[in-house]
């Protein structure tokens, strides 16, 4: 087939690939080391993680350098730049080791679970003058930038109501909850972060509520598995976040955004877009099932960004005051939970 | 043509057309007046209004009396049931009317703004004995009939959470917002019934947030014209409800019902199944512009339930009680605006 | 309710309801009888079948005169109108008979299977000076409508492919085949005439081919039950036509256009718009069952415009042209199939 | 984030990359050295261009070497397999090299327009004993593998109809359709292999019509631009195609198998879920643009599969058997144009 249309834009040469950490080999490392691995600017220098087989497979895996040992990995010259995905307890130590090294940081949320830390965190970062990226990848899921985009263009008009649903397929253990923070802030942090994305100005006062109805193991560990919050913004614009921790249908995340011109909606892209017709009903696929096959386009995007911000060429589209910020969210949720009333935002 | 399949089963004989009058000639009024007059089993056999000409004009369009002595008209010993369609100040008066005339009253909603006159007027119908139904007509609609009874039927499980859209196309003059009651009696008193009609158990408390963001005079008014609520069952199923007094692209109106087992969805219809595919983009039809237009069948399906219960075949679907509840969720929401804090539900 | 929203635009005033004798008291006379009694404008003035019963409780139901004498009934000097919907054998003689007493003429489609003696009645129609009506019911439906309109307007741009699929759920039994005039012209007869309708100009060429793959007894009585034809205008348009006598999900009737601006299609529309998300799948409502379900607006929407026709105010939509040039593609249809390839047709 | 969840299926360690080369480096050529490029089993070792700037330039991305002399990349010992991408007059030359070399091909289709060639050229690759696989890469596309897999498990029962809609955004120069071979040889011909995929047997007849409505310059080159062709197999099941070169809204592949069980839809994917409700319409994305857009995981998917056939994991999905029977299909599919008429397909 020698079809005589215009080339592809994308015949860029890439002499470079930046040579990349890894600290942290589970589930959502291995999602990034296979990105940094696969993409042509990028290459995958070393993995640490104190589970010494967890590294050294995923090492092998993409040739790269394994260690448990964090310090002597970063103390290599040849870094350019870290993904920090370990446990999130573990989060500020990094950071501030990285930041020491002036390499700049990509670091899954949350930053950490203590605002206090948090601050002194963000604080010498800034001192240090690295860029620090947080992980939420639901900004650059195609769907949602598009719909960002579009409302940032002014098609919805004046924001008066932003909804985002978020459920996930099947509850964490118990044992996993204890640890976690909470809905509000292991789950329900990337929608808050998501409102404040698409509201355009920050919330102002938060009501939460929810209750016990997926796992009374949940309910035992302190927590709520089914929730739902009403944000409100300084200009009267409201935000509802409804979560739960098993849809059996599969991962339902969806966002809407209403305003004076219009609505805009993102709905849940389906793994195929076939359709049955049969004697009983008409029939479509679920969505996908959880994260990992629901945002592999974002996971992506967030190292292509990540690595513009290496490079220069661009600002961190999730800075650590955002990571911040949806901390003082979530952290305001569980206060309005306990209190059975609203909270204003502290700033 | 002459097909040789079964017949319609519809092949009932109609062999008397019950007579009903008509109190109040305006818009809603002419709705039923028209699907009472089509129907085989009704005869609109009066009509009264306070406007004299609006009375005689719908009187002949279908052949009924016409009248402004609402007295008369009642006094009539040939009637086997009202329709009260007049101002809602004026229900209470009315409903007593025709109870003391033990005739079956279809009353549109709310009963009354004041609970104390509506428990006051329930009291008396219920000693008079007679049916009263309330017109809630979504109950009726065969969208939201369709996922009510996919619900009653188990088919989403334990409802967790529910979540009702509702968005007119456009603001009410702020006058008449000044007598209607509010966003919540005049306008969510509807999606408060609904949630009530989902959720399978009544709210124990409620939360009430809003704004004025679309219309100033609405808040001069003392009003506001975006509005969420969330409510909490005993069990802690949750229901959220929107409303917005203007959604450009027409009469929106939405339920989500969430549960163990899987979720159940009841999108706006649409006037056409017509898709255009241009250079732009792909465009569908638009809602149906307002109530008129999108519950034209829920019309006519209350009509043929009101026959029913007036046959003692059927009781109310929407009783007075119900009528009541709705009025206590929407006093309720009020409260809880005005002090901003959730509110319980009293019973 | 009493909302201060503008009245409705149909608050006409009708004086005089057109009485109208109905032909046939089989399953599409019924249809057409239940919506004469209930259009405003229109009364069941007489009921003619052969079969007395039939006749009668047709009658009965709406209040009109019963017979079996179909001469006594079209010479009340009191009719106004007459809609013929008897076995398809009958259609010229009572076309005939109408037409010399100056009536206007409804007729279910199609005028005869043959096309000398269609000539020779619509002749006699031409000069008696009374207008015909055929009864292709989907040029009234509304979704179709639209598009036929859009269509119009030029949306698509110049016409180059149209595409109509027409199934039904359930083959009628091979002893009706063997009087219908075979799929072409009992079947894709209605489809032939959207085409001419879609396609803006005379298709000047036909294939035809088919399978009977549904259900023996068909083949048997010497027709196919599964059928494709592709229609070529003048101008080099293309239009192809799907016919199945049995889809398992129902009646299954959607068109395509697509031209030179875009494309433009009117899918089925369902009965809710109920959606629902299990652990299995993603399941929506099946297509209506058959075309009583599926066309209800379509027939009010013709005996509306056949009103018209009655009053003057427009001339019809059908003519007895458009059911003779249907008539003629189906016959080529035929003799297609039989001979195994393309036909030009005939003018 | 470290959330408890199992690992990723997919540690499997890569030991191995195996060493292909590229013939041909225009834009399909640049598709395959991307994917191969960053497959852990795949590397792309040579690439051959008679443009030696287009080697050079491809090779330098990937790390390749880079010549003009497809002889002397053919004789490197340590190749593994060939992708052959370049013009369709010089496919049998290459496949037959890479034939005597004993190489795993994959060849672009067609394999030639000359069937007699084809037929020379498949015996030879026979003789050899070496796979070959021909780039029908819509067989890979995850929505029409998934159609596929539903038709093959029985879903739709059996086959009844298959409607093929295949249209291009925009039209090639005319100079390019004077070496096309012709929309059913250039165009059809995945459409072609599509229907024999679904089908489960083969097509006896076919017959095609089709005009030139697009671009006269087409019509000049001897070409037609708007095609339909109608294919039966032996058991009676038919087969419609539509074809056009232009289609304003973006690239159109859509497909639907019906059968005695229901029908199944694959429906064109879209960029993103965003739906938008302005004051005019709702709107949604238009399809991807063009293949480049639409198949990227069809193009990957293709590359795993023609691994696995190196490997000896698989035998080809598409074989050059394959490859042959869509060309004889085309090739029936212009005679039946020039004569006007269906015609026999040859064995």
């Amino acid at each position: 087939m020698a079809v005589p249309h215009p080339l592809p834009g994308n015949a860029r040469c890439y002499p470079h690939r930046m040579k990349l950490a890894l600290l942290g080999a589970g589930r959502i490392g291995q999602i990034h080391a296979a990105n940094i691995h696969h993409h042509p600017r990028a290459r995958l220098h070393a993995v640490a993680d104190v589970n010494a087989e967890a590294a050294r497979s995923l090492g092998e895996r993409y040739g790269a350098k394994a260690s448990t040992d964090i310090d002597a990995v970063l103390a290599d010259p040849a870094l350019e730049g870290v993904f920090i995905c370990t446990s999130t307890d573990t989060h500020v130590e990094l950071i501030l080791k990285a930041a020491r090294r002036k390499l700049p940081i990509f670091c899954e949320k949350p930053i950490d679970l203590d605002l206090a830390k948090v601050d002194t965190c963000l604080a010498e970062v800034t001192r240090a003058g690295v860029p620090l990226m947080i992980g939420f990848n639901r900004r650059f899921d195609p769907h949602f930038r598009s719909l960002r985009e579009a409302v940032r263009q002014g098609e919805a008009g004046d924001v008066e109501i932003v909804k985002i649903t978020s459920r996930d397929p099947a509850p964490p253990p118990p044992a996993y909850v204890r640890v976690s923070g909470g809905i509000f802030r292991d789950m329900m942090i990337h929608d808050l972060d998501m409102a404040r994305f698409l509201l355009g100005e920050e919330p102002v006062e938060i009501f939460a509520t929810g209750s016990c109805l997926v796992d009374p193991g949940i309910g035992e560990a302190g927590d709520i598995d089914t929730a739902m919050v009403i944000l409100k913004t300084q200009r009267g614009a409201l935000c509802h976040i409804d979560n739960s921790r098993r849809a059996v249908y599969g991962y339902d995340q969806r966002i809407e955004v209403f305003g004076s011109k219009g609505m805009l909606q993102a709905a849940n892209p389906l793994p195929t877009t076939v359709t049955r017709y049969t004697r009983e009903a008409v029939l479509s696929d679920k969505p996908y099932h959880f994260f990992l096959d629901r945002y592999p386009e974002a996971y992506r995007a967030e190292l292509e960004h990540f690595l513009d911000v290496v490079t220069g060429r661009a600002e961190p589209l999730v800075t650590g005051r955002d990571g911040r910020a949806a901390l003082v969210l979530a952290d305001a949720a569980l206060q309005s939970l306990k209190l059975g009333k609203p909270i204003p935002i502290p700033r």
